[in-house]
């Protein structure tokens, strides 16, 4: 496998360094990048369960990284297992990355397989997204699908950044993204640290910023991707979905095809998890929801499938019909899987 | 002038009693009620410069308070009234209400007669807005267009707090309102003390409510309205708007005739004030944007009048075609203002 050299101002999310787990803290972000060494897996299962590091892909990494911690320490894998998927029960990535490394015969050579072919598959995303994007693009995005979110180089913001990289030249609107702040705690300093020119805004701005005619898409990323194309996602996506028709602007969602769920038919099957009414209620110290009113705090929302121009996976470009498109993908993509020279291309954009 | 008991639980945003002006420190909510007492020009100048009061009317009669409060100390008018309208340079309400007071014989009366007016107004509006609102009706509403605005009553929320004393049982969502939280702050705490059953939500979700078919109508006030029908309100109403018609809601905009300036033939000749970068990126003490990324903070967006269902004032309700509509409630409402024994109906509804 070959890799472009690493920008050196956007460091790997995780990596594994002198027989320790090095991390970004991005708790600390944006304020300051600071690096977390886990040298314990005790120690990885606090910097998991107090989200220094969070993202799916990133978490796979982890729990990985975490198993074969255990067996560098001479301890027992599968008690580290147990107690590193304890720390985040619904984080299905990490429960996969831990069972990887465990089946595997070496884990800390399945848990640098599992980083690299993050890694991989996001450069090959990009780099297939970055084709829809027009030179001088004003793309807009929400939340943070970048980097921080994976081993390192990102989905969504992966495509901007290939699109950077090939000298496009890109531009970044970037929802604030309420009430968690990944778009500018998170994704406004990898942008600034990439170089590319980004601005934020109150997600409630968007839609004045399109009327405007400043955007020229739109990008995000997805949690989970049903069979018929309808996308979950960060609370807000889908309002900029119709924002973006209303507008006739093309709404692209990237995500590696492994978020693509066969086995849910549509969006309608996929719960939408609520989460604590204090996201939304405290603001930092400050309680600005006065005591004793209702608050909904939905983490996701469901952006139906006619809304979304595309779907950017690694293993190509989906477009409606979903459901066939995105079947036939899921082949392709388990043929890419097999083939150990893959060159990261794959031929079905 | 008749009027209804007001409900204890909402007291005035702004009174003259035993000669000074008390009004609700806003910058305290919704964390406590807590008054300020202004015995001086200069406290009531500090307290309107420092946000402890805002909105439009509310500073109308701030500003014709504090003429009065010069006079009743025996101070020179003129020099209060330059001292107060410096406070808050832009803030056309609050040079009006000055040179209302000033021009006047007697400025506390004349005072007083801009907070009733105030009032009236409002009520004579909400019972009218009221009338589109079927019951059990879910409404959806944005910032503050609230008592806290006003003298008293408000305007959207009039609407809504009108249904809700003639017994049609509304419930509320409230976007928080990014940046300044208007609506956790001050419209969910207003519609707690009124007993109005709502719920906070972020901004971003409010699309995926409306999705889920649990919202009946948007009501929203407005900074300024065209002639055309065009209507600039804070940021984010132009997204509800377009939300709205994606999902066949009604969308309503309710406020005062005096809103509406005839002398703007449309949304494209109203400037969008920018404001400070820190509202957005800094979130109590904590800044959340990284240094060196760029911020647009636009306070306002313009919603184009096709958008918009019906304009509720004072004076009746404007359907589309607005320019006409709004021409006739003008002559309606300088008739209106003619009339002393005005009952509150304007029978154009």
């Amino acid at each position: 496998m070959t890799f472009e050299p690493e920008p050196p101002r956007l460091p790997p999310t995780i990596e594994w360094r002198d027989g320790k787990v090095r991390l970004i803290d991005q708790r600390r972000l944006p304020g300051e990048l600071v690096f977390l060494e886990a040298a314990t897996v005790e120690e990885l299962c606090h910097a998991i369960g107090s989200l220094a590091i969070r993202g799916a892909p990133a978490l796979g990494v982890a729990g990985a990284m975490g198993v074969a911690l255990a067996v560098h320490r001479g301890q027992d894998p599968a008690d580290a297992a147990a107690r590193l998927v304890a720390t985040r029960p619904t984080a299905v990535n990490l429960k996969w990355g831990v069972d990887r490394a465990l089946a595997a015969g070496d884990p800390l050579g399945e848990a640098l397989r599992i980083a690299s072919e993050d890694s991989e598959r996001n450069r090959r995303l990009g780099r297939l997204g970055a084709g829809l994007l027009p030179p001088g693009c004003r793309v807009l995005t929400h939340c943070n699908a970048g980097s921080l979110a994976c081993a390192e180089y990102g989905t969504a913001l992966g495509v901007i950044r290939s699109a950077h990289e090939s000298g496009k030249g890109p531009t970044v609107w970037v929802d604030e993204t309420r009430p968690v702040m990944q778009g500018s705690r998170l994704t406004a300093w990898e942008l600034a640290r990439l170089g590319i020119p980004a601005t934020v805004l109150v997600d409630g701005a968007a839609g004045s910023v399109m009327a405007r005619g400043d955007v020229d898409c739109v990008v995000v990323g997805a949690d989970r991707i049903a069979a018929n194309g309808d996308v979950a996602n960060k609370i807000g996506t889908y309002s900029l979905a119709v924002l973006a028709r209303h507008h006739r602007i093309p709404f692209y969602v990237a995500a590696p095809l492994s978020t693509v769920d066969l086995n849910c038919p549509s969006g309608a099957q996929i719960p939408v998890e609520q989460r604590a009414a204090d996201e939304v209620a405290v603001f930092g110290t400050h309680r600005v929801v006065p005591a004793g009113v209702a608050v909904a705090n939905p983490a996701f929302d469901v952006t139906p499938a006619r809304l979304v121009t595309a779907i950017v996976t690694d293993a190509g470009i989906a477009t409606r019909p979903y459901r066939a498109a995105l079947m036939r993908l899921h082949a392709d993509g388990q043929r890419l899987q097999g083939r150990a020279d893959d060159t990261g291309r794959s031929g079905l954009a």
